[in-house]
Order: C-alpha cells, then sequence, then structure tokens
C-alpha cells in the first residue's frame, strides 16, 4: 500500500464553476486525502444550488486528516471571501482571496503539507481589474518557489505535448525559438517525466519550427540553424530526441506508439491535436517547480457555474495526474522501467 | 443510375510508389472508368514485381472506354518514358515525361474529356534537377488552367481544412496573413464547397492566427484588425462563418458537428489534427481550379516501392472525394441540400 499523500485543490474563481467542480468531485472518494482551500461558506452556498448534499469537513494547518474524506464528503480549509459571491459574477472584491488560496497552497507544497497542488481556472481579467499584477496561474507559482522556467505540458490518456514557446502572438514565435530556449525547457522536460513521471529514459518527439520542419531549408532555415544543433546538443549529454519532425505527420500512430512526450514549438502547432484527443479529459501541468501542480485545460465557464450541466472530466484527470506525479516522484529510481 | 465519368489517374514519379498504388487499386472495379496516364512498359514490368496480374487495356483518345474496367484490370493511356526505370531510384531522364502525363491529365480535364483528375506523388527535386522550374502538382495545375488563386484542403471522412497559407516559413505567416488573401481564399472555399460538394449554404469554422484567437488582442492584434472585419464583409454577403476561434478549441466535436469546413491560418495549425484523425485515407484537394483534382497526401516512398507494402487508404479517398465532387458539380442547383 502506497503511503497516504495529501493534496491541496483550489476552486479558483469562486462565480465561475471552480466550487462546482470541487463538489460534484466529493461525490466519490478520492484516493487520497485532499484538502480543499476555500471558503466553507462559497461551498457550502453552492452545494445547496446545486442540489447536492456534500458534507463540508473543516481542517486546518496542524491537524491534517490522514484518511481521504469518505464518499459525499470534502475536507474544506476555510479561507473566507471579502463578499458573498453572487453565483457567475465577477467581483473584483474577492481577487485577493483568489490569490490567498493559490498561496496557501503553494506554500503548503513547499512546506511540505501537500504532495501536490489541484488548480480549477481563475479569471485574469478581474485580478488585473483589482489592481493586482497576475498574469496567470503559472506565472504566480513560478515567482512563489523562486522558479526562473517553467514548462507548460498537457496531457490525455495516452498523449503529452510540453510547448517550447506559449502564449506569444504568432509573429514573435519563430524569433523567440533561440537555442537556448530550446535546451533549457528541454532539460526541464526530460528531468520532469524522469523524475515526476518515473520514466528512466524519456523518449522525446521534437517538432521543427516550419511546415514540413522547414523540408531542408527551402521551407525555413530554424531547424538547420538552431533545432537540430540544439538537439545534437543535449544528445551528446544522453536524452533520447527525436526529431525536428514535420508536425502533421508526426502525431501518427507510428510515432507516437513509442514516445513518452512530444515537444512542439508552438501553443497552435501542438495544442489541438491533444485537445481534439483528449477533449474533456486533458489536464495542464506545469514542469519545472520544485512542486507538483496540475491543472483543468478548461476556463471559469461563468454561464455555467450553479447549473451542474458540467464535465469533470479535466478535474478527474488533475487528479489522477497529480497522484500519479507525487507517487512516482516516492519511487527509487533503481525501481523504475 | 448517374452518368458514366471518365477520371484521368497519374501515377506521377516512376520510380517511387505511385505506379504501384495505381496497380493494387485494380485490383477491385472501380466505380467510374479510370485512365491512368502512364507508360505500360513501367506498369507491366511493377506488376510483375509486386505478383500481381493485373490487365492492362490500352486506351487512347477518341477512343475512351464507357465502362470502368474489370476487377484485376486497369485503362491505360500510354505515354511513353525516356529511359527504363529502376525502382527506388530517381532519374532525370524521366522528368518530362512526370510532366507530360500532368498535362495530358489536366488539358484533357479543360477538353472535357476527363471528370476529373486524381494524382499519386511526384518528386519535386529531380524535376527541377533536370533542369524544369517546378514548384508541385497544384502550382503546374494553376499554370495549365491559368488560374492565378488555388486553396489546398485536405479532407479525410467527417472533416475537411482549408489553408490560408501553405507552404511558407512560420516567421512569415504573419505578414501574409492580409485582408484581401483571407477574402480570396474564403471565397474560393466557400463557391467550392457549394459546387463541388453540393452544400448549398456551407458553415465555415475559421481559427483566429494568435493562440487563443489573441485573447481579445492581448496575444496578438489581426484577428482584431484583420480577420473579424474581413469575416464580417464576407458574411454581409451571405457567408456562413463562424470564428475566428482559438484553433485548440475549435478542433472539438461541439464546433465540428455542424460545420462542413474549418479554414485554418497556417499549415501546421490545421493539418496535425487533419492528418491525426484521418491517418492513411486523407486526401489533398485543390479548389479554385477549373477542373476537378484530388491528390494522395503523401510522398513518393521510394525505399517502399515494388515491395507491396504500402497502404492505398489515401489514394481510395482521392478517388472517392474526385467521384463524389463530380457528382455533385452535377447537381442541379435547386436539388441540393
Amino acid at each position: 500500500m502506497p503511503p497516504s499523500l495529501r493534496f491541496a485543490l483550489t476552486p479558483g474563481e469562486p462565480a465561475g464553476i471552480g466550487p462546482d467542480l470541487c463538489l460534484l468531485l466529493a461525490r466519490e472518494r478520492q484516493a487520497h486525502p485532499l484538502i480543499c482551500i476555500a471558503s466553507t461558506a462559497l461551498m457550502k452556498e453552492r452545494s445547496v444550488q446545486l442540489g447536492l448534499s456534500i458534507n463540508l469537513i473543516r481542517t486546518d494547518p496542524g491537524d491534517w486528516p490522514a484518511q481521504p474524506a469518505p464518499a459525499g464528503s470534502l475536507y474544506v480549509w476555510d479561507t473566507p471571501l471579502a463578499r458573498p459571491v453572487k453565483t457567475g459574477q465577477l467581483d473584483q472584491a474577492n481577487a485577493a482571496y483568489v490569490l490567498q488560496t493559490l498561496t496557501r497552497a503553494g506554500q503548503g507544497c513547499l512546506d511540505g503539507n501537500f504532495a501536490g497542488l489541484i488548480t480549477a481556472p481563475v479569471h485574469k481579467g478581474i485580478i488585473n481589474e483589482a489592481g493586482i499584477a497576475f498574469s496567470g496561474h503559472t506565472e504566480f507559482l513560478a515567482e512563489l518557489t523562486q522558479t526562473e522556467q517553467v514548462v507548460m505540458m498537457l496531457a490525455t490518456r495516452g498523449l503529452r505535448v510540453a510547448l517550447v514557446t506559449t502564449h506569444l502572438p504568432l509573429k514573435d514565435v519563430a524569433s523567440a525559438i533561440t537555442s537556448e530556449r530550446l535546451e533549457r525547457v528541454t532539460r526541464i522536460l526530460h528531468t520532469d517525466l524522469r523524475d515526476k513521471f518515473a520514466i528512466a529514459a524519456p523518449r522525446i518527439l521534437v517538432c521543427g519550427l516550419n511546415p514540413h520542419a522547414g523540408e531542408g531549408g527551402h521551407l525555413g532555415r530554424e531547424e538547420i540553424d538552431i533545432i537540430e544543433p540544439a538537439l545534437q546538443r543535449l544528445r551528446d549529454e544522453g536524452m533520447n530526441l527525436i526529431g525536428p519532425l514535420p508536425a502533421d505527420t508526426l502525431f501518427t500512430p507510428k510515432h507516437l506508439e513509442h514516445c513518452d512526450a512530444v515537444l512542439a514549438m508552438y501553443h497552435d502547432q501542438g495544442l489541438p491535436v491533444l485537445k481534439y484527443k483528449g477533449f474533456g479529459a486533458a489536464v495542464n501541468v506545469t514542469l519545472g517547480l520544485p512542486i507538483i501542480r496540475t491543472s483543468v485545460d478548461h476556463g471559469t465557464a461563468l454561464d455555467l457555474a450553479g447549473t451542474g450541466r458540467i464535465d469533470c472530466g479535466s478535474l478527474q484527470v488533475a487528479l489522477e495526474t497529480a497522484y500519479e506525479m507525487a507517487q512516482s516522484s516516492l519511487t527509487p529510481k533503481s525501481a523504475r522501467p
């Protein structure tokens, strides 16, 4: 029996579907104790609105539960709102509350209280409107944990896709593909696949930047001038890297069957296939952090909050992935496949 | 019973798998007379090499067959090679032969001898090495038919993806997305879905250029400055266009279920999903030509020529699509769905 690991769960934006997802999930017993960091009042109100009778069990630092909550129950570390929430309506007054839940969760991971953190969606706009500079969960957690470079990876059953660049205008992508960035990102991906997914010798497929991976220089030279030399240096360090391959032929069974992750050069090169394959069951994993953090791959869906017409698939996979990563981090290296 | 339409089939590069595909296909009866424009000697030799006994039936202009060839037979319009082919070995001497087969096929469509043209892969490199400027089937046929703008569309069962830009280095994509180009390409796509696919009011999903379709200008302004205004002008002409949508959420059942085609801004935004979904059974359709032309979505695979270890799936879909397009072109507009 593996040790009972404890995890933090943040519902994110209180007016959105995050609280709903956490409550719907609590209908079944989790594999590990899961601490929802949220306002108890909010969770109670939303539970009534959804017609669920979830038993909210108060828990506090230093008094953590050793066992998972029974089906129909949810551990809550009460974190008060500034103002009661109107379901579906953003309120600047609660921006600091959202960040407080994240700080508690992230710091709790650093302090060893939690084996990992699973996040439901926040609303960037309302936090910024409240006068707090905030560009997303990932950047917030990178700063909290003093991490210089993180890597965004999306995963679904049977496919993992990590990105060299993420939220950049397309016109800025090509110049952002430097050998320095590519090597840094690939090292993080390789290290985390090994240390957080217990894959002894990760096999990574790397996309080219240009169509047909540049077709020998006819459709762009970045593969020849930047990507191939960088991959060769990393191979010399012992990494198993295949590519650069054309993105439109890489995502086919012949190539994917024997790989542990795909490294795409930019957002819309890698994520359409991932989300097509995994729709409703994809998870966003932040690599490079000193803590384990997974997230749903969707937004706050304000219009669906309180309706119950939502799908927990992505949160379910986010939880399973965090559990798997935490277990893998405990696996002795000698026992890895 | 629909009228018997006659089609041209070009095996392309004689040293590659094109001839093999045509021979493998001839094992079964086609729905329409299919005229293979190739060297009879080559086809006979390759047939022996593959251990197939395909009956090659000579056919000539003015003496076209009215019925499909029986199973195990193939109509051939004999087009002599300059030099006998060594399977798998490119030879500059036969570059002019390849173009001759394409000219016969394309001109035959213009002259009304063929209802459409299906092409197996050519090898651009060897044609250029032979001193003939050639940038691909599509450009060759555009010139032959004096067409200014063509549109590349890939299709598989259940999904069609057309591209605003095709074989451009990624760094040049953003500046190539002009309202003029976008409107021209969208008009061709709309017209051909209506006239060659018999879809009375095509519903087209349009991708944004930037990740998250620019996220309201935070991740690029092309959606706001170029794409949205262009789409609005086209909507004012009566087109049913949805978007610009983020490419990573557009390719999900909710959006795809009710659309006739996706318009992607560039190669690696649209084709990875298409080929993931349709691998081994995708077809490349050239829109905007005054003739019907479909093609396999793969290359010459020189190393597999003569081995028989190849999959006819893509050529099969290319044929079915050409047949469907030709039938649709005959459908009276009043009878369209």
